[in-house]
């Protein structure tokens, strides 16, 4: 039997995941759950194979962690050491890391603790806190692969800018993470490391085009995680997943350093942000990390705007948005919804509801903006090594026009992109809405290969307006959504190609986390991320 | 005889400002200066076709005028008359006008004044301010032709929200100037309304592409204009005529409602900012008024950065750079240099060099993004009336790669043009210094028709730095700045092209100003006019 030249050379990129994997937390095969055990967000608990400190560690935040490091109860060491035992076991079970670092983490850890015993200080903010790292955010001398096996010999020769300001900030990077092939997939799949699970249910994905991050927040692989969003690529992933996941505005967070086929495309801005395992404080503690340091006097096309201490405030109105006027959330979705908004409503808050405003539109402007060569630059990307195209990159280039765009037609998008935008934000301040509350994606987690619809979290994405996904601390339970079939009449064939899916079988969908979204206005990231967390105190519910 | 079609379209545009003269305020041709007396500039005081009173409310700055309407020493409808006359009159000599609003610009006049009389307060921060507004910045119910034959019939649906702004803050807006053809020479020729000339030599040209408000500036039609600027439309003209102008970073002051044939290109993002007749205090003033009035809450695109209060600190350092390594200034602007390092240094401000860092690449960039498309967009604007095409905006055009730039293409440039803004902020950093002290041009005002080098000002637009110009009160003289032929090798050709346009004549040049550019970090706008304004205060001389 003969390898294809492309299958070489995506063995290297496996080979480089294998050789890295710390094999002394490697559990014995015997010892995992079956193949066919859905659920394994549990097994750590319940598998006895950690102490009970190991998952107190875990369960933790990065502020609780910072505080016990800050006491010294906690040593950076003992912490990253728990999280590489817990992410080794996860990417057993769920395939999600591209390589471990793990003795230049430890390492890293035991440099900080000696800086704390000498001087009984924290080295920053994030001292001692454990971050995964999607893999196409170079880090120096290792492969920067982007999820295309033509790349994987490409190695980064610097930090990405945002890695060099988490680690001042003391930050430990220990396992770098999944992606899809092309980074256009809400789904996390390659022809390098394969596919990416959900730890709620292992028939579904983790999500994408951060689907490895996903992963790592929901099976508590690190508290904090970094990931990139051009229509979703945060938010569904952390939503999938049942964690917390931030998309800044865009030139807030440093990009310089990260890698992607369609660098360069300033259409629609790809951002980088954090996800987080445990709450919206520890978002909010990425972000100041990293924007008190002014990121902007190195990569100058960043907004100098400081990051602002908001205190949450009770005095706000949230729209609701039940249905984005294109294709009708699940059942699921809506139950998280009224959930919330009786919760709110108990809370004192100002609740209306959210009539969408064109999203048929924005989702034309962005699908065109995202390939307007054509997706020439990832098709190229992907034939360069031979690889196979898969599914799911072939079905987000299809959104693109066919013959891509002219330079004046994506000036003309440009323009429609700009009015839409001025619309958009015209149309909040006439209804006085602050935040509007939605659906994370049209239903809970996809199942594997079947995301395809994105435009619940793409529409904040052409709008360039900072939103932020959170657990309800819902499942999906099929006794409680169920498939509703009557009269129901598809406004187009999305609609009636995402509904099939829930119809097909609730049971489908079991146990996955019901997430919801909020979006502010653009760059009140702090404003928005300080409303998620007042929600999340009112809204999310422990079962 | 017949005309053209074109001709027949042009004549259109042409009747709308000849309509609109007021005709109380034309001066007989017999008492106008001879069509080759060259500086008409001071024309206004020896002539004696104005009263005393009318001199001295023309040449003050917005600020006096603000202080004498504020203590009811001066009504707006003294103030706007007075510039309408000496408007109408630099009209009669230079051409600079598109269109008058004499009448809407008197009854707002009288409005304000109402207003003062019944509050014993002025309405904002320019309450009767005279501002003359570039004509391609649009303007409710009137033409809309941005210098293009094709366009005259096209009426603008609404007030350019900068318009709207500063109508709020209280400006009257009695005039629109001449821009040339395509928006994109440094010169001031268009199809429709003809040529514009500079006050201070009428072989010259009073620069562009906002060679109107030059000429309005250098004529002191206004204390106020405003200018648009992709590569030095507001500067040249300003600097070309005695004046202030003020390129403020991109994404600060509103654009919609600004009509351009590449409108919608971001790669190079063109800027509108004002320019101002007496002093930067006014520049300054312009910016809070409109800035102050969080235009971003309306324009989402816009950076949400308050206008700042600077104060000016001698504690910066200054460096000059005396040549940009690609095209050696002339005489005049070396020696505008010479006088500023030795005031400065008297002074006790710390000057060094500057080493110019790329610049040949730095207009590589920007010449090529401009015209991406190859020029299509201005070709067909042009076309589409089958105007003839002029020369400069031929050599403007010629700039551009001749097939264009694929999307891919475009991509890298734009990366290109990253790399460069962040190295060039680096060594900025790294020297130590705070501003860039250079020629605004590579030469005093150029000959009608020569403008054809302009990485004096372009280099700050590829890096978006805020840049000023301002006068030093020098003017060009052949006696002090005679042609220098001795063993000069030039480094390219357009260098010999630039330095034989001075050989050719040092008299050619006669009276012109010579001005210098400041330029600041990128969004340090605030922090670059309080410095261009300490620096006026050291460097600029009676004469």
């Amino acid at each position: 039997m003969t390898l294809h030249t492309w299958q070489l050379q995506a063995q290297k990129g496996k080979a480089i995941l294998d050789n890295s994997i710390p094999k002394q937390w490697l559990i014995p095969v015997d010892q995992l759950p079956a193949a066919d055990q859905l659920n394994v967000e549990d097994f750590p608990r319940k598998s006895g194979l950690f102490s009970a400190e190991e998952l107190r560690i875990t369960e933790m935040s990065a502020s609780a962690l910072l505080a016990e490091m800050g006491a010294g109860k906690l040593t950076a060491e003992e912490v990253v050491v728990a999280f590489l035992k817990r992410a080794v076991l996860g990417h057993q079970l769920l395939n999600f890391a591209t390589e471990f670092m793990a003795e230049r983490a430890i390492s890293r850890a035991k440099q900080l603790d000696e800086h704390y015993k000498q001087t009984g200080k924290l080295v920053g903010p994030l001292h001692g806190v454990p971050i995964s790292v999607k893999e196409h955010i170079g880090i120096k001398g290792l492969t920067c692969n982007t999820g295309y096996v033509a790349w994987v010999d490409q190695i980064a020769t610097e930090d990405a800018l945002l890695l060099q300001l988490l680690e001042k900030a003391g930050a430990v990077f220990h396992v770098r993470t999944n992606q899809p092939q092309s980074l256009m997939h809400l789904c996390c799949s390659n022809n390098i490391t394969g596919t990416t699970l959900n730890p709620y249910n292992r028939n579904l994905t983790p999500g994408g085009s951060s689907g490895g991050e996903g992963a790592s927040m929901g099976f508590k692989c690190a508290p904090l995680g970094i990931g990139t969003d051009i229509g979703g690529s945060i938010r569904c992933p952390a939503a999938f997943c049942g964690a917390y996941g931030f998309r800044p505005s865009s030139l807030r967070n440093p990009m310089n350093g990260l890698k992607s086929a369609a660098s360069g495309q300033e259409s629609i801005k790809a951002v980088v942000g954090p996800l987080a395992s445990q709450s919206i404080e520890d978002l909010e503690l990425f972000q100041s990390a990293v924007i008190d340091q002014e990121p902007w006097e190195t990569e100058t096309s960043l907004v100098p705007l400081p990051w602002k201490r908001v205190t949450p405030t009770k005095d706000i109105t949230i729209a609701i948005m039940w249905d984005d006027g294109c294709v009708r959330p699940h059942p699921p979705m809506t139950r998280g919804l009224k959930h919330a908004k009786a919760r709110l409503e108990a809370a004192g808050i100002k609740v209306v509801d959210w009539e969408p405003y064109r999203h048929d539109h924005g989702w034309e402007i962005i699908s065109t903006l995202y390939y307007p060569d054509a997706a020439l630059v990832q098709y190229q990307a992907i034939a360069k090594s031979g690889e196979p195209i898969l599914p799911l990159s072939q079905w987000a280039f299809s959104y693109g026009r066919a013959r891509g765009l002219s330079i004046a037609e994506n000036w003309e998008f440009n323009k429609m992109r700009e009015a839409f935008r001025d619309e958009y934000r015209a149309l909040m301040n006439e209804r006085g809405v602050d935040f509007i509350l939605s659906p994370s994606f049209n239903g809970v987690a996809a199942v594997l290969g079947e995301s395809h619809y994105w435009n619940y979290t793409a529409i904040w994405n052409v709008l360039d307006l900072p939103s932020v996904v959170f657990p309800t601390g819902l499942v999906q339970d099929a006794a409680l959504d169920p498939v509703e079939e009557s009269a129901f009449q598809a406004r187009g064939e999305a609609e009636a190609r995402e509904w099939a899916k829930y119809s097909a079988g609730a049971d489908r969908y079991h146990g996955a986390p019901i997430s919801l979204q909020l979006a502010g206005r653009r760059y009140h990231d702090e404003e928005t991320l300080a409303a998620a967390k007042l929600l999340v105190g009112i809204i999310k519910t422990d079962g």
